[in-house]
Formats: structure tokens, sequence, C-alpha cells
């Protein structure tokens, strides 16, 4: 018999669903895009059918101290729909479930619930089933998301080509300075319960991080100028991690160059405070929920007047490897440093 | 401002998901059911989507002491099959979200995956994707399941009309004694670990328990002999509980007759042992995964020479109640005594 030597650890989360998942062979018809991408494309008939699942655990992705329930629910949703839109797909139908301990307070439950609705409200969704279940511990809530996609408008992450153009919508970083700024307020809070928070000039942040919007707006953009990218991921692991994605289902390499990752004021203040670089955030921060795509030359003259997308770097061969282009001219070899869910945690 | 009283233990789980869902409209014209049934029906097209999800939590739905994970990992995905057969609709893709701690090793996770693939593999499924994440304590396991229905063919639980019969598939209760009987185990094996579990004989109700089988066979008879049902649910929360949904979403009464619940003689032998009356097992043990479904005198004559399915009783005006006629002509009133997710657990 052969000794298993390998820890879950040493694979990692994205080695681990490979590990786990690599002999899977899809059988039925109506199955066009099972794992790896944002999200599974199911054949129904005219419309395609996008479909896409996200579990959040208490202490894990979120902590109740300084997580209202009504934003907790409201962010689990829209983490959902990102998946979606990065797919050219519109949100159609969520599913919930959810366990938690019978020492939470039906009002509590209620908030949680408002969260969600507004979601589904401000994103025309409906919230078509689920389960509730007790939990002997912290909370897990468990969304799946449903959207539509037209037959040929889909994008998935492998259809990047050389030269073509790497842009991102808004900005990055700003989330993962937010929940440093929620930490450390946190321990301030625990250590002298008197102390009122100082989060004042840091509104931007605390939102990226507590309520973040979906980039529904640059899905309709494409819609309306008829922009069809060549692949498409939203940030939600660290734009490093996410580009690392799109070049190897790509088989592709890529260049970024730092002086054109957008990166907020709020994000560069906060940065500076906490002796982070914000290029650091911006790279490996995650849960900005932001589009990053690539464009043929072709297509990126339909988007080059949008403010609320920026150009960071252009798709090479693969042979050429991933690499980030500092100010100065240094080529660094991009890595996923994304958050790893089996890491050591502390 | 008005004081909220009310405890989510005062609701049970059924009265919960009212409370929180009671004021959803839905918006989109793809949702063609939302939340009330064993699934939601999407239109995307041609054919129907069938969806429903589940959330398995350690310490409430099953125990890793006796319920080993590649058990645990079949049972998930055929408590989703279940509900999708009961909408009449045969399962396609299955999308699984995990959660668990860094403690649990890599050959449980594999394991676990084992089974989930088995189950896959079984009822021709395929897995098209999920998430995974840690865990601050026990696994969470949330899978959601899709399936392709005929639009002339998917069963509501809302169809019943009065005279039509009752019918349910294999038998019931099994499920239940084989979760006493592993309880009984795992006491006795917890107070000394030398003494070997005596589970001989009872195989039958331990298959029932770890690994149930959703009732395929009886969908695809349906579709052999063109039989319509007017109304389905699975039991998943005990007869008792089940036939009430169907009742309630039909607006209907119903007479249900105990001598015709079929119960098997491993379940009555057990019974005897633990002084548990067979019936009401029966009646509120749930886990049976089997089909409840009533159908007009016309559909009955189809399926009354299969020896799987049994009549039990008869739809009738909603003012008559819903009652079980015992053994001596004696009326009970049925009452919802399946498992309150929220009610006080020991």
């Amino acid at each position: 018999m052969k000794e298993k030597k390998t820890t879950i650890e040493e694979l990692g989360e994205f080695g681990l669903i490979r590990h786990l998942t690599e002999d899977i062979r899809l059988k039925n018809q109506s199955t066009l895009k099972g794992i790896g991408d944002d999200a599974a494309v199911l054949d129904y008939g005219e419309k395609l059918v996008v479909i896409t699942s996200d579990i959040f655990m208490e202490g894990i992705h979120f902590n109740l101290i300084y997580s209202p329930m009504k934003h907790l629910g409201y962010k689990a949703v829209v983490a959902n729909m990102s998946d979606l839109y990065a797919m050219n797909a519109v949100p159609r139908q969520i599913i919930v479930s959810l366990a938690f301990s019978s020492k939470l307070t039906l009002q509590k439950v209620e908030n949680l619930y408002s969260g969600i609705k507004l979601a589904c409200e401000n994103y025309n969704v409906d919230l078509v089933g689920g389960d509730t279940s007790t939990s002997m511990t912290g909370v897990a809530l468990s969304i799946t998301a449903v959207g539509e996609g037209e037959r040929e408008k889909i994008v998935y992450r492998n259809g990047a080509k050389k030269n073509d153009l790497i842009c991102v919508s808004g900005d990055l970083g700003a989330a993962y300075l937010g929940l440093q700024l929620l930490e450390r307020e946190k321990k301030i809070f625990l250590g002298n319960p008197d102390i009122q928070p100082a989060l004042e000039g840091y509104d931007y942040l605390l939102q990226r991080q507590l309520k973040p919007e979906p980039r529904a707006d640059i899905i309709s953009y494409f819609r309306e100028y008829n922009v069809s990218p060549s692949a498409m991921i939203d940030i939600s692991d660290g734009l490093s991690s996410d580009i690392l994605h799109i070049c190897e289902e790509s088989n592709k390499g890529c260049k970024i160059f730092a002086e054109h990752i957008p990166i907020d004021h709020q994000t560069e203040k906060l940065s500076a405070e906490f002796n982070i670089t914000p290029l650091v955030a911006a790279l490996n921060g995650g849960e900005d929920y932001e589009l990053l795509f690539t464009l043929s030359p072709g297509e990126f003259v339909k988007v080059k007047n949008n403010k609320k997308i920026r150009t960071i770097g252009h798709i090479t061969e693969r042979e050429d490897g991933c690499s980030l282009v500092t100010h100065d001219g240094t080529f660094i070899p991009l890595t996923a440093q994304g958050w790893n869910a089996y890491g050591s945690q502390e």
C-alpha cells in the first residue's frame, strides 16, 4: 500500500480542488462547462443557465463582532453575483442555505435576511429557495446564484490571446485595507470597550469591505456597446492570483504595469498608516469584486473612453511568463499570494 | 417601537422560513416557482430547470463517529436528488460547497468526495462546481442539485384533488430505526471501546440510514407508463409532516389508513427492542427519501400492479381535516411531529 503523505495545507485551496476533481468526466449534454471557471454553464434550451455557489463561515469569512448581519447577507449575495457577471451573465435567482446556533435571536436572522433581500432588490434577483438548519457552533451561509447567459456572449477564463489588453474595473486593495481597519479597531475595542472606534475618513474602505457592489454597470456597458471580452474573471482572491487564473486557463503569459494599477487615495493613505505597500494590497488583498478582463485591440477601442475601466497590461506568450513591471522597469514574477484557505491562520 | 417577542423555537423551521420569506415577490419571468415546494422551477428555454439545495451540519445531520465520510457524501447528494425526483424531474448537475477544519485529513476529504462521486456515477449526474473553505469548527456541506423537467410533467405539491388516492413508494420508518441503533451502539462504544457493535440482522435499517437511495425507479416507471401524479413530495421529515404539506398546499384534507402504511419487518423487530411503536417511526421518523404522491382514480390504474407502490389513503375536502385512521377505526388528527430544527435538542 502506498502511503499518502500530501497534506491539505501543502495542496492549498486550488490544489485541493484540482486533486479532488481531476478525475471528473462530464456525462450530460446539458453540461457545457463544469469546474474551473467563475461559474458552471448549463444548456437547458434557448438561454444558457450560469450557476455558482459560495459558502461563508463565521470566524473565517466574517466576524460578527464587526460585520453586521445585514451586511453579511448582502455581501454573501453580491459575491455570488460577481461570479455571474464575470461570465458576462445576468443574475436572476438565488438559493440560500443557512445554519445557525439556536442561541441566535430571530432579529439577527431577520437582519441577515433583510441584507439578502436588499441585494435581491438592488440587482433584480428572485430568492427562490433554500434550507435552514441549526448549527452546533457558528453561522454557515451557503448561497447559490443562477444567471441567464446568451449563447454567443458567455465569457470564460480561457479565451485570452497574445496582445490582448488586460483591463480592470474600479480600484483595488480597498476591501483589504477596510478589513485591516476593522481588525485594528476590534482589538482596541476588546482591550477597552469604552473607546470609540476611529473609522472616520475611511468610509470608502469600510464600504468596500462590508457592502461591496458587483459590477453590473460594466456588464451593461458591454451589452450597450457590444463589447466582447476574450476572457474574464472577478477579483475575489486578489489581482495577482486572478490574472494567473486567466493566463493558466488561456495558456498564455502577461505583463502587468504597477503604475497603471488603480488604487484609491484612501487605500494609499491607510496603507501608509499600516506600513503596507498599497501595491501589495492591490495585488494580494482580494475581495475587490471588480472585473478583470482581456480585450483584443479591436474591442479595446469600444471601452477606452469609459473612466471606470483601466488598462493595466497585456497578454504575452506563455513562455514569457507572468510578470509585474515596476515603476523602475524591473520585472517581478507574479505569484498567487491570495488567501490560502488551508494555510496556517493566526 | 413594537417589541419583538416571537422566538425562533416558537416558529419552528417551517414557520421561520414562512416568516422570513412571506414578503418575497418574484420579479423575473424565468422564475416559475420559488419557495414552497421540494425545489424551485426556472424557465430558461425548452426544458425547465429544477433546482434545490440542502445544508448538512456536523453534529446536527450527521455524527462522524458512526457516519463514514463516504456515506456522508453519498447521502448528501441523494437527499438533494430525492427533492428533484419529487418534482418529477431528472437530476443532471450538482454543485458542492464544503467547509471543514484544517485538522481534517486529506484522506477524509477524499473519502467524502468519493461518496459524492459515487452518487453522481450511480445517478448519472455531473459535479460542475462548488467552493471549499476552512471551518473554525465542524464540517458544513451544502449541495445544490439541478435537474431537467418537462414543461407539462413537473409535479408540484399543490395539485391534489378530492378523491385522489395517496400512494407511497417503498417502506417507512427504517432510517429512523437505523439511527436509533447507531446511537445505541455509539453510547455503548463510548462506555467501553472494546465491545463490538451489535448491528447484525439490521443491515437494511443501517443502509436506509447511512446510504439511502432516492426513487429514480419510480420516476422512470411514471415516464414509461405515462403516469401523471397530481401532487408529489419526498418523505424527508416523516409521512405525517409531508402529507400535511401536500394537503396545505392543495387546500385539501386527507385520510391515511394505519394498516396500509408499509413497514419493513426489520423496522418492526427493532421497534419492539426499543419499545417504539413502528407506526410512530413511520409517521414521524423522517429521512426515508421515499416518494409520496397523489393520483386521480384514472391514473391509479396505471400503478396498481407496481409492487413498490402502496396506496395508504385518499384526499378529502379541507373541512374534513387530515386524519390517521387506526386499525380499530379511530380517527386521529395528523400533526407535523417531524424533526423541528429549532426545538430543544438533547
